[in-house]
């Protein structure tokens, strides 16, 4: 198989670069499906003229229903001219452009897995999940950090600094307890012996998964109490999913 | 095949006496897998002296948290002396125990139909749906209308009858135009061309959508206004879906 893939991802300064739940998502699907490809690192503040620079649509809008939002991850397949950007439509093109790869959203489970994810996110909302989320800032590159706190400080109500969305004190306790009743009720979907979405089969939803709570021991560190806190929670299901899934999170 | 099910239902005042929308999943299912059964009616006040005595246990709880909560459907399995409540838990009761019909949770699909059944409800809520649902009241006999009304009504804010909580007039129209949207949002999560949740194949996913969205039929009349509109919504999905599947609405 010949391909010409890149993904263009967004770096950190951590020695992978990579961190970004979203564009993991999407180098989970590559390299599970065995497909060489190149990562391009691209800062905030430079993906809208990358879009600009290369003729692609944006997929998504900002708020207002109309501006153009110019998000990671893009993928760009050199072999059929194709710009693709969205983590789930990515999977979607790459199941169809090389069928001969395993397929990672098999037939029959496309609605499904557009419901997952809506019912994922939709619990990540109840956790509040974007309030641990801001701590990303910390490990972006200075030209990144400025742009994404501008950015996300303008959304944000009353005026906070990023640094005071993350929980902290008592407020994390109660934050990190409600996180595991949210995770708890997650794991409940799962059947007992079950160490996938789909049974014993990997499926994108894994990745989904898996790409969220990696995420964890992407900003506390490996060694952390808040990721053995994670990795242990309900049987041990995420530990053992993040590291099933290690030999996909190459950066290539 | 030899089976001798009860489907206990609540009875309205409809000739066919069936309406609830959680009870038809149960049809649904027994009647696509050609399980024969016998359904028997029992008023809203009666549902929790049957529990006691069958000696079933509920299969959830008041809001409290600890107080029994006694819903129908419940199944009775004469065969194996199983007393299954719950919807989803029925259907996978009847996959197990009864493995030569023909699946509704398909292999590999578990988790996807708990998610799903979480994205649809929380839809749902999105849209207000249980305002609509008050009207159920109108269509009950006078034992569980009074009984059903004083439990609603009981946790409804502002003492509010149900007669006051379904939207009328300008707001009808607010509430309806909102539903039209969120059941667009649902029909994004379907493939173009495919008629049913996992494409061409019929599976509980499906049953679930389609119970709910025959009760806009049984509260509204086949011939109304808002049945024809619930019916020709997004190209027509949702009026297709049920017609589809109104060969197992048969009550027995």
């Amino acid at each position: 198989m010949t391909t010409s893939l890149t993904l263009y991802d967004i770096p950190s300064t951590l020695p992978s670069k990579a961190w970004s739940p979203n564009i993991y998502k999407v180098r989970y699907v590559l390299n599970y499906k065995g497909l060489p490809h190149h990562t391009e690192w691209v800062e905030f503040p430079h993906i809208e003229g990358l879009y600009k620079r290369l003729g692609a649509q944006a997929s998504d809008t900002k708020p207002d229903g109309v501006t153009p939002h110019y998000t990671l991850p893009l993928l760009h397949d050199h072999s059929t001219g194709a710009l693709v950007s969205d983590s789930a439509a990515i999977a979607r093109y790459l199941d169809k452009t090389y069928p001969e790869t395993p397929s990672v959203i098999p037939k029959g489970t496309d609605t499904f897995h557009y419901a997952f994810n809506e019912a994922l996110l939709s619990h990540f909302q109840v956790a509040a999940l974007w309030r641990f989320l801001a701590k990303s800032n910390d490990i972006l590159n200075p030209v990144s950090e400025e742009y994404n706190r501008r950015v996300r400080e303008a959304t944000l109500s009353g005026g906070q600094r990023l640094e005071d969305v993350v929980p902290k004190g008592e407020e994390k306790e109660r934050a990190w307890a409600k996180l595991e009743e949210v995770f708890g009720k997650v794991d409940a979907w799962y059947g007992k012996g079950d160490r996938y979405v789909m049974g014993d089969v990997v499926s994108y939803a894994d990745f989904t998964v898996s790409a969220w709570i990696m995420w964890f021991r992407t900003l506390f560190g490996v060694d952390s109490e808040e990721w053995k806190d994670v990795s242990r929670w309900h049987g041990g299901r995420w530990g053992a999913l993040v590291k099933d899934l290690e030999k996909y999170e190459t950066v290539l």
